[in-house]
């Protein structure tokens, strides 16, 4: 059992959880959570941290099939199962972690006992734009990290083919991002690029229709067809999208808002788009 | 210009901040920053406090004509003739608070030099259902003050007649629901109910069609008309509506969701309802 902080691998996932730059330079980030956990490819899980108070109820729950915590009931032998199949793969061994330093090291409030380093995947764009009627997310500098996380866990929803992101737009790795989420960072795929408008020329010359959300559209979303591929540019939360972004969409495209509001929450006008385009492809 | 922590407004300030039970109490809440400043009604402000560093940015402003910071330059001349207006009526009068100090006062990590403390409005539940057409959000035990902040800002988009919630939704007051209205909390009606069921009742009895987003429906949301009065139900973000609850419902309906995503953020849901509703109305 880890009991001393100063142990490399506890040392290593509270750097994961608090570096974008120490994540990018190893491929790798720190889930945390059960689900996090579950919904976790095993070939890409390189090691999982278990605290000692959770270890020791999983091991109750399988010697004696008793009750479990309620929070534990379902999940405790889908843990046990997963945990035993990355054993016998060879992928990795849970080691237990004393509860107190568990608890230390992870960035949640309540920490649910378990914790994995997760081996990046690797998107690029040109396979994202491949095959007919994608829809696409391009994300110009969005900061709040719930935000990001939000677009990612709508977009799965609605049917997201890939999001593509400014460099400077908020780490997808942030422990914040991944949690809102909810798993669907394993599954989205997403690039960041360094320039937004070649990213953009890419999108169009591969035949995808670009929608610039602006405040500036005159066009109302719910009246463009988006049942072609397809794909939304989301600025900023402050300013926006830059006014040479928007440019290069094919559209200016605005959500009608009535009353004193002046603009949407950016995952919230995200949202709209895409379950818009959602909504038109299923009629 | 007010210098030590101990002095009685501030502490107050300090209190509204951080406790539901004490805005409850004194029927008031504080808003920080220049945009919640602005919209604030003149009628509901008792109190206003600006940072040593914005009075003497406001002052230079107004005395040169210069070009303040960035910042504040939209701002400026809107917050002085504010200021004025507040002073002239008799409502309240800025005090000026040491810039350490206030910050210290604040709930944000960079604060803007202005916080006013506002008198709650109230609204009856009666008043909000009279009327035609009329389009609401039930709320049961929402919990996070970013999802309901957001659902508000939001719902005035969407053109909402006001939000019901039950009594142990989070604090509307809260400064980070606040803060996530970005203003809408001064114009969306809303009410707490200690008895959610009566409420919905209520709200069936004067002709609203209520519908419980809920997992198991089995008509998408989007085949629904809410061109007539209607009420969305959304339930708590980690267990949904209860069962009691959305059973009251005229309608279940859902959401669909592609991959595998289990549910949407709630404030997600509430904005593809809202917004639905919203789209129909406009065609």
């Amino acid at each position: 059992m880890i009991t001393s902080a100063a142990n490399k691998g506890i040392k290593n996932v509270m750097l994961l959880l608090s570096k974008a730059k120490e994540r990018r330079k190893q491929k790798a980030f720190a889930a945390e959570g059960i689900k996090m956990f579950l919904e976790a490819p095993v070939s890409r899980i390189s090691q999982v941290y278990i605290s000692e108070q959770l270890a020791k109820e999983l091991e109750t729950a399988a010697s004696f099939a008793v009750k479990t915590a309620a929070s534990l009931e379902k999940e405790a032998s889908a843990l046990s199962d997963k945990l035993a199949s990355l054993k016998q793969s060879g992928q990795a061994v849970a080691e237990v972690v004393k509860t107190d330093l568990f608890n230390k090291m992870c960035d949640t409030k309540t920490p649910q006992g378990i914790l994995c380093v997760v081996r990046m995947p690797e998107y690029r764009l040109e396979e994202m734009l491949e095959g007919d009627g994608g829809l696409y997310l391009i994300l110009e500098d969005i900061q709040d990290p719930g935000n990001l996380g939000t677009m990612i866990r709508t977009g799965e929803g609605a049917g997201l083919s890939g999001v593509i992101m400014s460099s400077h737009t908020v780490d997808i790795f942030n422990p914040k991002t991944i949690r809102a989420t909810m798993g669907s960072i394993y599954r989205v795929p997403y690039v960041y690029v360094d320039d937004l408008a070649d990213a953009i020329e890419s999108v169009k010359a591969a035949g995808v229709k670009t929608y610039a959300a602006h405040l500036d559209g005159r066009i109302a979303y719910d009246k463009e067809n988006y049942c072609g591929a397809a794909a939304f540019l989301i600025g900023n939360e402050g300013n926006g999208l830059r006014r040479e972004t928007a440019d290069m969409a094919d559209r200016y495209v605005r959500i009608p808002m009535l009353g004193k509001v002046e603009s949407l929450n950016a995952a919230i006008a995200g949202a709209l788009f895409m379950y818009e385009a959602a909504r038109q492809r299923r009629n």
